[in-house]
């Protein structure tokens, strides 16, 4: 999992059935410095995560786990949102 | 889930029979700012993407998703038109 | 998937049994104007797919796809020779 | 797998009900001669890693292996702490 | 799959119940002109490779699969020792 900071959102009226109703956000990879790291991704929220929150998610099969017993057809899941981190 | 825009079409008689039927697309995948980012890859399409369209699409065992119960031996699958996206 | 070009071969006497009689191809990942791109890697063929051909290849656990019932310790897979491609 | 030392926690009160009791710890992967590799990331602990340990990591569907018949949905897992290596 | 050579060994005591009595290898993956190309990983061996040989591996959930029925949670895995590679 990596940590990453919602920096958008997407909407597609034209998506996989597997997708409706879900929440499409953009997050920005970031290092545990906060710097930005890597391609923002398209990433299925299911936890309630909101604008500008540091998170983390979960990438590949994984990120379909949250949804079960639905089959969402996505690679990407944030899965926590972060209190605090910390690094030494 | 990464961002992305249908670049070109992939012509292949020769190819393994379950994805006889399918249309493949390369696409581009984007940063949000709509900068290509990365290598251009080759999608199968399941929600009627067209040229120049932007998309987001999915890698990895989650791509055969919107196919089953067809078993379709891909890796990356376009699974949303983007209406628009924002970013902060 | 994506683009590649047949550029070897290779022969091991001492391999997984699930991995005999499977035809080992180096394969170049290429960028849609023929750039090579990437590391060179080792794909099974399921197509037929000989010397200097362009093909595209799946990853990951679509690549035994192909091969069922036989289990096929592969992540990389010859899926498909390419007639052409466009992009625009 | 990839060769990691432990350089942190994360703390998220709000995460997918899987991770529940879970020890999330940030890992900053290696190169064999110790130097930092690429971005760190958030996995998951199944071995009692501590602080500064040196370990190693599996990525992707057999993270959740550690943690079966419990659905964790990670795509990192520590699977174990590394007493030394050798290299030639 | 990737080709790579073998540099290096792991001990663990302390490790996941699944990866008991497992051999654990570095490996530096190779490009076909025997350069190196990315970060050396950790692989269990399949196939009974020794030090400075010639393997390619495989990654992802395929790694398992040598070990089946046994449910080793390993990512890469040696599937292969060379004999020689041509690439033209």
């Amino acid at each position: 999992m990596f940590l990453a900071r919602v920096i958008g959102t997407v909407v597609a009226t034209r998506k996989d059935p597997g997708l409706a109703g879900t929440k499409l956000l953009v997050i920005q990879p970031l290092r545990p410095d906060r710097a930005p790291s890597g391609r923002p991704l398209v990433a299925v929220d299911s936890v309630g995560a909101g604008a500008a929150e540091e998170v983390f998610y979960v990438r590949g099969r994984e990120a379909a786990l949250p949804f079960l017993p639905a089959e969402v057809p996505t690679d990407a899941a944030i899965v926590g949102i972060v209190d605090h981190w910390s690094t030494s």
